[in-house]
Formats: C-alpha cells, sequence, structure tokens
C-alpha cells in the first residue's frame, strides 16, 4: 500500500486538476481487469482522464488493475462502473465508438485522427465526448454502435489487423493529443548553428596540407579530384559551430601525434 | 505447440512476403522478453517484420515472448540477435533513435510522424533504415543515439510521460503504417444516400397529420411554431433512403395500433 500512495502522489503532482476538458473513455464489457489498468496508463499518457467501465467481468477494487496502471492510479481512483452502457452515456453528448472495421450501419466512419479533430472541435462547442471500446474478444455489438454518432477505426494492416484492447486505446488517446490545436509540435532545440563556411574550409585546408606532406595523392590530377571530394564530404556532415574547432585539433593531433611518436622512437 | 502452428499459418497466409519494404526495429538491450513479443506483434499490425535484438537480457527462444506476439510468430521467427549495436546497424542507412525527449546532442528531433514521413522518403530512395529503441528502464545511452541521423520522439502528456517499450514501438510503426503514401484513407462506405427532400417533408405531413388529430397544438400560432422544429428535426437526423419508409411506418403504426387498441376495448 505504501508504495502504491507514493506513486499517486507522484502522479497528483502535475496532474490531474491541470489538464483542459477531454473525452471519456468507457469501456463496455471488459473481460480482463489487467487491461482496464493499462488502458488507464495509456490515457494518462496522453492527458486523458476519465474513465468508465459498463458491466465488467471481474470485481472492483482490482489488484491487477492497480499494477498494469503503473502509476496512473488517479485515473481507476476517479473512474466510474454502470450496469449498462446507456447509463454510461448519461452526460455523453457526442459518443465515438471503436470498431475494428466499418459495420453495416449508416454511421460516418472515420480514421483514429480524423475522430480526433471531430472530438477537439465537439468539445470546444461544449459537448461531452465518449470513446467507446468493446470487450476484448467480441468487441462492440451492433445495438452499441446503434448509440455512436460516428465510428472510430484505426488503419492497420489488413493481414494482421488484431489490435488488444489496451492497444486501441492508447492509439486513440494519442491522436487525441497529438491532434490538439494548441500543441506546439517539436521543434529542433538550438544546438549550436552550423559551422560556418570558413570554419569548415580551414578544416579541408589543414586536412589537405597533412596529405600534401605524407605526398597522399601523388598527383596533381588525383588531389584535384580527391580536394572536392573531401570539401564536399566535409560539407556535408554539418558540423555545428561548436564542434568546428574539433575535427581540425584531430588532424593535427593525427598527424603531429604520429611525428612525436616517430622522434622518440 | 498445435496451436502455435496454426496461429502460424494463419499469419502466413496474408503474410511477410506480401508486405513491401519496411523499416527495421532494433531493440538495445531489451530487459524483458516480454516486451519483444509484444513488440514483434505490435510491428506487423502496421506491417513491419524485422526485428534485431542487441545484448538482450534473457535467453533465446523465449516461451514468454512466442506468448506475448500473440501469432506474430514469423516477425519472432526472422528475428536476428546481435552482441552490440554496430553489429545491429551494419546495414543500416539512417537511423532513428526513439527517446523520451531531446538529448543534448546535435540532432534533428522528430515527431513519430515527421519521421514517419523521412522513413517513407528514404526507403524510397533504396535506403535501409532502422528504427531503434532503448532498454525498459534507462532508454538509450548518448553513445547509440550519435549513430543515429535523427531522434525519433512521441509526443506524450508532460505530466505523465512513460511509455513502455512494446507502447513506444507501437506509436512509431503506427505512424509508420498511416504515414504510407498510397495508404487509402478509410472512406465512409456506402450505406444508401441520405433520404430525399420529398421523403422527409412526407414524414413531416403524417406526423402533423396525426398531431392535429388528437388536437396536439391546441393553437393555430403554436402549431405553426412546433411545425418548424419538427421539420428541423426531422431534417437534421439524416435518414437515408433505405431508412426513409420506417419512421412514416412507425408514426403510422403508432397511432392505428391504438386507435385498434382503443375499439378493442
Amino acid at each position: 500500500m505504501r508504495d502504491t500512495n507514493l506513486i499517486r502522489s507522484k502522479t497528483l503532482r502535475g496532474g490531474i486538476e491541470t489538464l483542459g476538458k477531454a473525452p471519456v473513455v468507457i469501456l463496455s464489457r471488459p473481460q480482463m481487469a489487467e487491461n482496464v489498468g493499462t488502458a488507464a496508463r495509456a490515457m494518462l499518457n496522453f492527458g486523458i482522464y476519465e474513465l468508465r467501465l459498463v458491466a465488467p467481468n471481474f470485481g472492483w477494487p482490482n489488484a491487477k488493475a492497480l499494477m498494469a496502471a503503473s502509476g496512473a492510479n488517479e485515473v481507476l481512483n476517479r473512474m466510474e462502473i454502470f450496469p449498462d452502457l446507456p447509463a454510461a452515456l448519461h452526460d455523453i453528448n457526442t459518443l465515438y465508438a471503436t470498431t475494428a472495421r466499418g459495420r453495416d450501419l449508416a454511421k460516418p466512419v472515420l480514421e483514429a485522427e480524423q475522430a480526433a479533430d471531430a472530438a477537439h472541435g465537439a468539445i470546444g462547442l461544449g459537448h461531452r465526448v465518449g470513446f467507446l471500446f468493446g470487450p476484448e474478444r467480441t468487441g462492440l455489438e451492433n445495438d452499441e454502435i446503434a448509440l455512436a454518432d460516428a465510428i472510430l477505426t484505426i488503419p492497420v494492416n489488413p493481414y494482421f489487423p488484431s489490435l488488444n484492447l489496451a492497444q486501441a486505446v492508447l492509439l486513440s488517446s494519442y491522436e487525441w493529443h497529438r491532434r490538439r490545436p494548441e500543441r506546439p509540435v517539436v521543434q529542433m532545440e538550438d544546438k549550436g548553428l552550423p559551422a560556418s563556411k570558413a570554419d569548415v574550409h580551414r578544416l579541408h585546408e589543414a586536412l589537405m596540407a597533412e596529405l600534401d606532406e605524407v605526398d597522399f595523392f601523388k598527383t596533381a590530377d588525383r588531389r584535384r579530384t580527391c580536394a572536392l571530394t573531401i570539401e564536399t564530404m566535409l560539407e556535408r556532415r554539418g558540423f555545428t559551430t561548436s564542434e568546428g574547432p574539433l575535427p581540425r585539433g584531430i588532424v593535427k593531433e593525427l598527424t603531429t601525434g604520429r611525428r612525436r611518436k616517430e622522434s622518440a622512437a
């Protein structure tokens, strides 16, 4: 118990109360408690924190679920359990039902990315949005999908399409987070400007001088060709300004070091 | 054993030999065999099938990995094990190193989606592309990342960022598949045209006639307002042509059914 509380307080610190509005994840008739824990963790990885179970096939609270949540305990602590799907949907305005393939129902079929965009739009309009997932083996029944506004599908390799429940929750949650309109896309961090052309050129000259000294090129013709190849290679590597002096130091040390060694011998 | 073979032959049928070129997934120093199985399954879900391990912390073959692969055995059968990372990278031209956050290295940092696009480009040019993942607890060391062309990051909730190894493989593989240039994006299946305006209007008229008969509106003023509201509601529901007759049938049956019942009483 001590460990659990430790993890919980760690999660709380940056936690749920700082997250914005997000969809509610509803698991209909889940069969394995472990998957509820893994789903809770996957949700929290992407800032989703409201979880509802409909008629689970296991008791609650559940040690296996807690273990699998790996610290996403706050999601499990807030989780609600309902006897049937309509009860679990009582306050939901817009529902996306996740299925492996489109069913024979007159519903729009959206990929996870499109559903995430639609969900952001709906939440922006004040809707309570639900992401609905079926049981592990069978998926959602048609009468459950009938309650949804649209079907959410995850594009997979058609030859090996079976995703487990927690993976489906993970990917749907990932798209929700990835498509946040306000999320800044990762930018390359500023790790120094590319080395100046002059720096690269000085390196080239230093290298050529040392190679001339050991008569590396033999002929002037070969020297011309090689010089071009070497300069092209050096330019392409894209040294940064902070790395600039290092390659020249290496060239210098390789040669003077060798000469030191030779004169010592 | 019989079960395993059954699953294997099922996978083979549509299987690996029909899949196009794809990145190689390289797991450096994995600690838990189970994660190798889960990673193999996640890869195959998205059409990735070449897996390499560097100095795994467990013996091979491994029953736990096979169990966790849930049928992605063909990936495990083809898997190669190497003693060190340079050996595992011997034929790789372009390498993406997956890390939880940008490190203090002068590497481009790409989100999984951008890395997937770059990987498709590189494979199109004939490169062998690698996706590199570090051990479960510690992630990749800086000297491993130094071998990569770019860093691949997965956008997560900064307050709860820890993804497990198989989830990182899943999300990277998902982006690879999602961003296939040739992949057709799911389209709404053709499930019948929206009902014609005439059908919806006939339904409206039938409903109004029945409501008039029971003097539902009381006043002409209220009738006018309600008629507009009802027609708006009916239009918004977007019946399909095949569903068209059903609502009218319902209105008819509700009223004539009631009258039948009344006259019988």
